[in-house]
């Protein structure tokens, strides 16, 4: 793998858990600076009830302001058909669609069983891609529940059996959502996902809560990903884990690919100039390492 | 790889860049919490001037005061010949010998210039095993460093050979001394050591400054590592990184070990709760993930 897609989540993921809500010009210039580094995906906006998430709230307003360009991708997450219709209204490129692998979170996250999740995320991806839409299904709690513990990777190839006999989306995403995992669960899953769903794309979403993360996201890429979730700054959180950090970090990450060869038309120092303001704007440190201790030293 | 040693090197790499000097006694505290979670191999002190360092004062007096058991073995750091004979006298059971891979790091660190602290450590080495003490190698810099910028994975594997060829030490280390290395280095550096040096076992050293020490640790074993340096707590760092964090957590890294059922012998929670103790020592928050977010969830 020589290349890959960096798929920004900060707007949604790295903001979701946060104790301050920004406002929706402050997420516009998030992503407008995460556009500016060279991102060409965005998880920008997430459609659920801002009375339940009010750190998502403003999402139509957020997608009205977005510097729209042709080779720029917007992402909202859905969890319902109430959060798709609002999608597809607000102009997204993209809907991601989140499945829960496991029951009480599900029904703690989602409102509804597993398999009613499942059911529920079929009918979304062929509603979307009717309304032409990219679709991505997201398995959350893929590696690990911080209610019911262990997941079997067994599990989740049968929950992607069931999304593709029903309605294959056009990309899966594998989640560790409580960064759980090691890269020895993401070889497992990753060749279950192509048993179970030949020929569809893969992306993999980490923590980094206990360090693991960008050791998975390496082990993804070594295994075919084709783009990798990862949040300005790090940004982020469990609302399970309260003190733990975030997602991987963007810039941290492009380190690490950037030294491997691996390329992604990301600008590294952009991202922690992004970081840093994000970082003002939460008035929080920033979990991501490389603002603090610089790129690879010039001669 | 089903098993690897876990070198704690928090008393020696863990500490000497700490603005706070613990006492002696601390110090024998934080080596007996290591030896008490099961660590076998543990680098206890620095025999370096304690003018120049004064973190590693009292060496002699920790070495004293550990407690001495036929499973444990203690290892000195050492730069020097007046090293040496202070690592011998105090009864360390392993020296390891430090060579800077660059001639600017090697003048600031060792006061010496390359080829001499090749010459020095061939000496060492010969002197030290005739002495009866296990003998390590320990190649600073070499993935990278503050000053000259890129370290070729070549200039290592001929330092290697002049290493062997001179007088072949029981262990070969590569550290990456200033946290910028990534996986496909650990892969190169791996490859010409058993070139070079075949047989001889692979040690290696990570600071997780950028957030690749992970990766690369786990990237070390896939490629035949015998032995991985940690610090409890995650602490230490790098007088050329001052906000950087220090070295891979032990804790962390046996949280990734465990899960990926690689066996090391270690009790992760006795680590955990080191690294809470050392943090109050040293009046700093723990790098190290584990504490702040719990183990696997038991269900």
């Amino acid at each position: 793998m020589s290349s890959v897609h960096l798929v920004e989540v900060g707007p949604r993921d790295g903001l979701q858990n946060e104790n301050k809500t920004l406002r929706v010009e402050e997420k516009v210039e998030l992503i407008t600076r995460a556009v500016d580094a060279g991102v060409r995906r965005i998880e920008a906006v997430s459609f659920v009830n801002p009375k339940r998430v009010p750190q998502m709230a403003g999402a139509e307003e957020v997608m009205a302001a977005v510097p729209r360009r042709a080779d720029v991708s917007y992402i909202g997450l859905v969890l319902n058909r109430r959060g798709l219709d609002r999608a597809l209204q607000s102009g997204v490129d993209e809907v991601n669609v989140v499945v829960v692998s496991t029951e009480e979170f599900s029904q703690r996250n989602q409102g509804c069983s597993v398999a009613e999740g499942i059911s529920a995320a079929v009918d979304i991806v062929r509603d979307a891609r009717a309304a032409g839409a990219f679709t991505t299904v997201t398995i959350a709690t893929s590696f690990g529940c911080p209610f019911s513990g262990e997941v079997k990777a067994s599990w989740i190839g049968e929950i992607i059996a069931q999304l593709v006999a029903g309605s294959a989306p056009d990309e899966i995403a594998l989640a560790d959502t409580i960064g759980v995992g090691v890269p020895a669960q993401v070889r497992a899953l990753a060749a279950l996902a192509s048993e179970e769903a030949p020929g569809v794309p893969q992306r993999w979403h980490f923590h980094n809560t206990r360090n693991t993360g960008y050791a998975n996201a390496l082990t993804a890429l070594d295994v075919g990903a084709t783009a990798l979730d990862a949040s300005i700054g790090g940004f982020g959180g469990c609302p399970f884990a309260p003190a733990a950090t975030g997602n991987i970090a963007s810039e941290d990450l492009i380190y690490m690919l950037g030294r491997s060869g691996i390329e992604t038309g990301v600008d590294m120092d952009v991202l922690i100039k992004a970081a840093d303001w994000l970082g003002v704007a939460l008035a929080k440190d920033v979990p991501g390492q490389l603002g603090r201790a610089g790129g690879f030293p010039s001669r």
